[in-house]
Formats: C-alpha cells, sequence, structure tokens
C-alpha cells in the first residue's frame, strides 16, 4: 500500500476538461477525490450519449484493467475536479490476489451492470416526462420523502443521459418546480421522491421531443 | 467439482418459457447448454426491452449471487433451450477462491458493461436504419466479408433490442435484402458486414419510426 502510494500521482482538470480519452490504452486505475465526472460516449452520427456519473470516492478505468482492452468511453469533469492516477501494473495484480478484494471489485462491476439495466429501461420510455423522473429516481437512488441530490448535474449533463434535447428537459425541469416536485437549493436540488414516483409511473401527459 | 456436478440439475424450456423471473432471490448460476436466451426487462409503461442474448456456453445469473440481490431481469427461452441449473451455496465460495476463477468473473462482467455500452450506443440513434445495422454488427461482432447469425433472432426480437416496432424491423430487413445486405440461409442470416458497417455509419437516408 505504501509502495501504491509512492507510484501514485493527483491531477487536477477543469470544468470539460477530458480525464480519460476513449480507446486509450489501459494505465491506470483512477480516483475521484472532488469533483464530478461524466463518462460519454458518442453515437455514429456525432450526438454525445451520457453513460454514468462518477463521484467523489467512486474508482474508475477499472474496465481496461481488467480485461486489457482499451477504454470504452470517454471520462470528463463536469465541474473543478481531483484524480489520484494509480499505475495499473503495480495495482492490477491485487485486484485478484485475494477473495475478498476479487469479491469487492465484482460487486462493483456488478453495480455498474445493473445501473445500466436500469438506465436501459429508462431510455425504453417514450414520454420525455416520465423519462426524466424516472431517471431522477435513479439519482435519488428511489428514497422516501425528500432527497437531496448535492451539486445536481446541469441540463445538458441530465438530456445526454436520457437521449432527450437540452431543451425538454429544460420545459420539463420547469414543469416539475411548478408542481413542487423539485426545488433548487444553491447547487443542490431538493426531490419530493413520493410525488416524483407518481409522475414517473403515470401513463399520458407530458409533452413530446 | 464432482460434488458441484452432482448437486446440479437440468431443466428444458419451451420457446417463451421464463427461465428465471425478475426480482427472484439468488439461487443458482445457471449454464446454457443448448438454445438461445433473451434477457428482458419492462419499461414503466408495459413494454418490453430487450438487454442481452444468452448462447449455448454462456452462463447467467452471476449479479443476483454476487451482491446478493434480486435477478435484475427476466429470462426468457427463444427457442428450445436446456440449462443446467447450479446451486449459488455451493459456487459461490469457489467463484473468489483463486485469482484466476476471479480474474475469469471480472472478465465476463467488464464484457457485460463493454456490450451495454454499445447497445446504449446505438439506442443514440435516431435512425431506425442506421440502429439496425449497427445492431446487426454488434451480433456479427464486427468482422469483416461475409458473416452468419446463427439461428438470427426474431424481428421482435430485434426490435426490443433497439426500442423499434417489429413492423419497423421487418420493413427494414426487406431492404437490406434487397441490398444483398443480409441473406437468408434456413435459420441463419448472412451478413455483407462491409456493405452493412457502410450503411449503419451513413448519415440521412432510411425510414422513420
Amino acid at each position: 500500500m505504501e509502495r501504491l502510494a509512492g507510484q501514485a500521482s493527483t491531477q487536477t482538470f477543469a470544468k470539460r476538461e477530458v480525464v480519460l480519452p476513449k480507446s486509450s490504452a489501459p494505465r491506470n486505475l483512477c480516483f475521484l477525490v472532488s469533483g464530478r465526472l461524466q463518462a460519454i460516449d458518442f453515437t455514429l452520427d456525432g450526438r454525445e450519449v451520457g453513460l454514468y456519473f462518477i463521484d467523489p470516492g467512486d474508482y474508475f478505468a477499472e474496465l481496461a484493467l481488467i480485461d486489457g482492452q482499451t477504454q470504452p468511453e470517454l471520462v470528463i469533469s463536469n465541474s473543478a475536479s481531483q484524480v489520484v492516477f494509480v499505475p495499473g501494473a503495480e495495482i492490477r495484480p491485487l485486484l485478484f490476489s485475494t477473495p475478498l478484494m476479487a469479491e469487492a471489485l465484482c460487486r462493483r462491476l456488478a453495480q455498474r451492470v445493473r445501473i445500466q439495466v436500469n438506465h436501459r429501461q429508462i431510455l425504453g420510455l417514450n414520454n420525455p416526462l416520465q423519462r426524466i423522473c424516472a431517471h431522477l429516481e435513479l439519482l435519488t437512488m428511489g428514497g422516501d420523502g425528500n432527497r437531496r441530490i448535492l451539486k445536481a448535474p446541469t441540463h445538458q449533463e441530465i438530456a445526454i443521459m436520457v437521449s432527450l434535447t437540452r431543451e425538454t428537459v429544460t420545459r420539463t425541469f420547469q414543469v416539475l418546480q411548478t408542481k413542487g416536485v423539485l426545488t433548487r437549493e444553491g447547487e443542490d436540488l431538493l426531490v419530493d421522491t413520493a410525488k416524483l414516483s407518481e409522475l414517473s409511473s403515470s401513463r399520458g401527459t407530458g409533452g413530446s421531443d
């Protein structure tokens, strides 16, 4: 562990900087110390698709390290962020060395698959209001009562997650704020989860994109 | 291994039978011996979304076994299938017991994440022709020249993978067959991958859904 710490390097990134280019060779396991990152990809016709958010305490770039293939997506900073890079050659042998470590890594990968399954389910919704509400539910992890989304993603950052335009997200947020489902508090977003899940599961209503 | 074999049980499933219900408790690691399965989920408004196909030799239901949570999706048989069930309590301790096993499991999970990332990218395409071509490319694994999709999925099975109607898939397949991109051969589908990738990456043309 001491040796690992000696090999690690810290880097800071400004908003919208590339932290990890797509298709880069596996080199590091990365840990987000502060800020927020978003993993994104591009459609064949060049539009951004959002894959997942990375919050402080999360590690990332583990896929390429595991299978030796290139980084499957681009990681960018959504706000000023601090990232620790640990050389893969040092840390890879440790990942599988003990049953405890291996299980922790598998649990983490299983969680990523589950989030993607939920995400896929949301993209299957035709109604934009439902789609946005379901995504907000995912961000609040389906808790009860009032939930806070810390340093809430921008409308654009949400738009690419749910394959809608920024304008549709803005319009929908206005509706949700009027109905008291969402309340802004500085950089955070307070969510009335009871009202939210009512909207995300109701049929009908809501604009089209 | 001998003890495992003794505990395992084999079951056969007819077309469209449920192999694994959604939200079931983790009980078995499952191996597909023959046939083909599809993991599906439902949107909040009740439409099917296809997640991935399971082919002979694949194992599945590993997520619930890893994290102890329930089965995230429904698994159904697309054709008559034979499945071996191995009790999770017997096999789980082995999954993380050696670095080699742990690495194999992590590679498998990494592959699932990569497939989902590709799938997400395809769903970001607005043009149905492009979306179907990109999905066919995924099924042929992007090889060169003529590629065979063994026991090709039905139009409906593909439709739920790419969030289009069965009618749109049928219409698009007719176009692709006329252009010589696809050729039926019994249950298989021959794909001219050069022509296919040309179509999937070209802008414009193609109907709307």
